[in-house]
């Protein structure tokens, strides 16, 4: 395999990055089975650099979430599944930034949970990047403790073009996927897509250092990333929502509001997808994913709240989801970073 | 210590039995730092024995969710903070037993989200628990593999006497705790409530053998237990909504609907809890559990939705809750574990 | 008929109003038939006289709310429908009250809703009452027109006791009824409660000169009132949520959150209702609810929030609904308006 | 102003209907104050014309709710308010249509609140419409009395192209207005929009005989239309969601979800604009509108939800929105029907 292993790199120019899924032409087309390099850009632009640059007067509306891509997969037809391994995501820079940003997060007005309180104050929050220790540095604006805080780079940007010719902005998730916010999407992850138009037409961005389940203030450790991809083609068996595989997990999820119906989104493709797997009637899939699932919380900030159901691949005997191609999409992210 | 530790048992009969929260007499009064040893019923009342017997049949309304208390602890006022250690939780029988029931569930036409489909199947699961193990054995109902379970006890309804003369169903969560459903209430956690009525009237019940994240078809592996709890008391500092805390974690809780509004106050009491707790401003706080904070799903099928929002200890240097009972009452725990 | 009328008075006295749904003994026994000349107080309990007489400093929690009763109806048994046709609501003082009032409302944060916002202001409003012309006189604060609105005299609250044995706050609306806040409880109607103890136990209060839809600040023009009521009894036919019937309306209601779950049970309730009483099937009913069902919101501030499923009486030709005691209700009153 | 009466007219043939808001190119470019005599197809594209044809199988998916426009009024800039009047709307056949439609509709499984149960039926009414009595016949299919329902033709489907280059479906409402589905939009009505892109780019359709607030079962009396239409422009003053008014009343929409939210979005800004338009201060405003406001559902069942907060001019002393521009349009139309 290690001789066959197409690798391309994508770092796009300013000029390059999109703010929305669907429509426009991509920006690299692959065989499927291809390694991508590539880099995103933060949330913010790379705009906001220091406490004092206010995203509200820093950032340009609405160029916000800038994504890399898309990369269109030669073969993807509609119905199709889109995998995307992730093998690596490394913050570009040795700091990152965080914010509140007004009428923006869970525990504030919002221009949809619209109040006559005057806006949360905007702050920025720098952290310290440590790759060497795999620490990020929170440093309180006010006052009290600094806390070292593990990294856990993960993508809160990943999608593809939705159904419909229907154009979404990039901070807003879907059927389609995109602005989860979901700490799920690390390193060693592989997201199933339904494939809408020809192509696939794959973005991501959104980088985050880590990420509380919620993200409750808004953002995450938000940083440019260099990412190392594989992009994969199973043909047929597109999910209705995004899927997550990784080595120990399965998980479905679900993005709209409100959050129950998120979850019920999750839960409801995680117990038709489990009984799929195995065999099992749907009430019986319902009674184990009841027992046994797990359904951390996405994000309950932007335009759709996102819910994530996951259970242990160790209680679905026998289950091989998406033919096996989170198995091989492993082995060529072991190859390639064995030879890089 | 060991010489101190003053130990009670309460083995409720059937018709001492309890099915609400709030008025009554207490079954037992107590003094703080009592260790008691109490039996509990299953939610079924013990009427489901076999798949062929139907809850909506053997079940009598609304004797449904048996809680076993209250007990009253000395010297509790308004305004107090009662402590709960879970020391043990063991299931009482070498069986436990699930089902479906009628408009209950995250994923079926219910009372509040009503709609015009006729009624899930009503379906009983009958699992198998082998203590020595330590696994409970999920049989599926319509062939298919079977699955064995790590058993992870916890009881669903812990609470105390409700605010304003209030008596709820012991099926409702809400700020006096009740049927929050949130497998982080197992042995080793120690639950803070808010103590409205003098002695503020603990009851618990509903234990589960394990319970996923959700409890997504309205009941986890239900069985009665032999629970030991000890019960204290911290004067003042009442907390709004129950608080829980492990040697690891600090968490709050939130039970309303919708589901949004269960994290949004699980998430800031805890943002205003860990403010208290390091001096940090409230905005540093929110930044803090933004990046750091776990947000698992209690239920999502009761009269009110269930979110924890919980925070590693590590990342709060110095924070003491609650004077430090926890550590006090891990001390009596294993005083009390080690002399049984 | 006239010959016959019962005619009984209630003034409580400020020691016996309660602040509850549920629990302790009845104020008023009565046949059924009965006409009913009560006082209540409004949901200030009076104390707030001016716009200096803040409630979060007036008000004694949790005392706000009062009602008018337990009011037992003799032979009422679980299951039947009571019937309370209101026959008059007219305000007690020539001045009424509203505010705002910290963290309630639809457009503030609040318990459930819970943000990081400090508390809207508190402020009051001070409505003059003209019961010759007919109005109330809204003054703004800070400047602007006045304006002269309509007198729409209604009852927030209103209901029976609930099922198992529950004890609700006053605030509170349910399938008991309660704090429902929908302006469609005025002079003319009939409101049908399912009875869930022996007597029904019929409380009423918090007397509104008029409301907005909504109820969006979280309070409406509040006002002592001299209200007259017939109480009657149907035998069976108990229904799960309130209805309503005046001369042209039938109307269901729902107290739940979320809102939209609220518009499900009402309107799940109208079409079930209709299908009944034209022997439709549901999903002919349900085509004709589409097509002309109005939904006014009751309130949404309130600790569930309230819709109401409303259709003409033309439309479902040949229907009569509980026994067509409306059509006895309102000649009652008429009988009692004429005598009076 | 006869004299000077500009009236254009505008029938897409079936290739020219569009699906979405955003993106395409105008169907035609009008100057501000132009009439538009046009036609619009109903929401299933004429393509169920008996009771034996299932929406299911003879439309052609994404293919629906099929729109006429856009129409581009010159010199329309983003900030601006773009004024549409409905002058007519007039049903274009001797039938209309209704149906229920798997998984859409408030009371049943949808996608977005997925449960495990089977769809609910899918079911066609035929309504016979006779433009002379002015009423709409509806048939229940499975027995029982036949209803006349007077004729009150409105249009579920209004907007203009959304702002960051978004497109959405024609199914979806939201700050550009479309897929609102409520009555609220009937001849009389003049609606405001927000222009996001030059020439604002209207389109409108879904054409309704008449429909219940809330659109419960998920489609109203559905018919092709001839609508008459003045479109106008006002320079800034773009209101961030559509706003209506007619010569009774101003009004204020939300589409989002969960419905609270709608409410809260609606009502926001029906209080912010009274401010605006009266001088009060915000809290005087908001105390106004909840004792004399009115909040119509408009639907719970499209993509977004609905909410429409209105309120009697004649409560808003000396108020004049958009510079009157509504008076202007009525003088249009009546100029426009005079002649006709």
């Amino acid at each position: 395999m290690t001789a066959s292993l197409e690798v391309v790199r994508l770092e796009p120019t300013p000029e390059q990055y999109r703010f929305s899924f669907g429509g426009g032409e991509p920006l690299l087309t692959v065989r499927p089975g291809t390694v991508v390099e590539l880099t995103t850009e933060d949330c913010y632009g790379g705009e906001v650099r220091s406490v004092d640059d206010l995203p509200s007067q820093v950032c340009r509306f609405p160029y916000l979430n800038p994504v890399t891509g898309p990369i269109a997969v030669e073969g993807a037809e509609p119905g199709d599944t889109l995998a995307v391994h992730l093998v690596d995501i490394a913050p570009a820079r040795d700091w990152a930034v965080s914010s509140t940003f007004p009428h923006f997060g869970a525990l504030t007005t919002t221009h949809s949970t619209a109040m006559l309180h005057d806006a949360l104050e905007e702050l920025v929050w720098l952290y310290e990047i440590d790759r060497e220790r795999g620490t990020c540095l929170f440093r309180p604006r006010r006052g009290g403790p600094e806390v070292e805080l593990p990294l856990d780079p993960m993508h809160g940007t990943i999608g593809v073009a939705p159904a419909s010719g229907e154009v979404f902005a990039s901070i807003t998730p879907g059927a389609h996927g995109g602005n989860m916010d979901t700490p799920e999407v690390r390193a060693g992850t592989t997201v199933y897509f339904g494939v809408n138009v020809p192509g696939g037409q794959l973005s991501l961005g959104d980088g985050h250092c880590r990420q509380g389940e919620g993200e409750v203030c808004g953002t995450a450790v938000e940083s440019a990333m260099h990412t190392v991809v594989v992009v994969d083609l199973v043909k047929g068996g597109g999910p209705a929502w995004p899927r997550l595989e990784t080595d120990e997990f399965l998980a479905s999820t679900g993005s709209v509001r409100p959050l129950e119906d998120a979850f019920r989104v999750s839960q409801h493709d995680l117990v038709t997808w489990a009984a799929e797997l195995t065999g099992w009637d749907r009430l019986d899939a319902l009674q184990l994913v009841s027992q046994a699932g797990l359904a951390p919380v996405g994000n309950v900030v932007d335009t759709n709240y996102t819910m994530v159901a996951k259970l242990a691949k160790r209680y679905l005997p026998g289950a091989v989801a998406a033919d096996g191609v989170h198995e091989r999409l492993r082995a060529t992210a072991d190859a390639y970073l064995t030879q890089r």
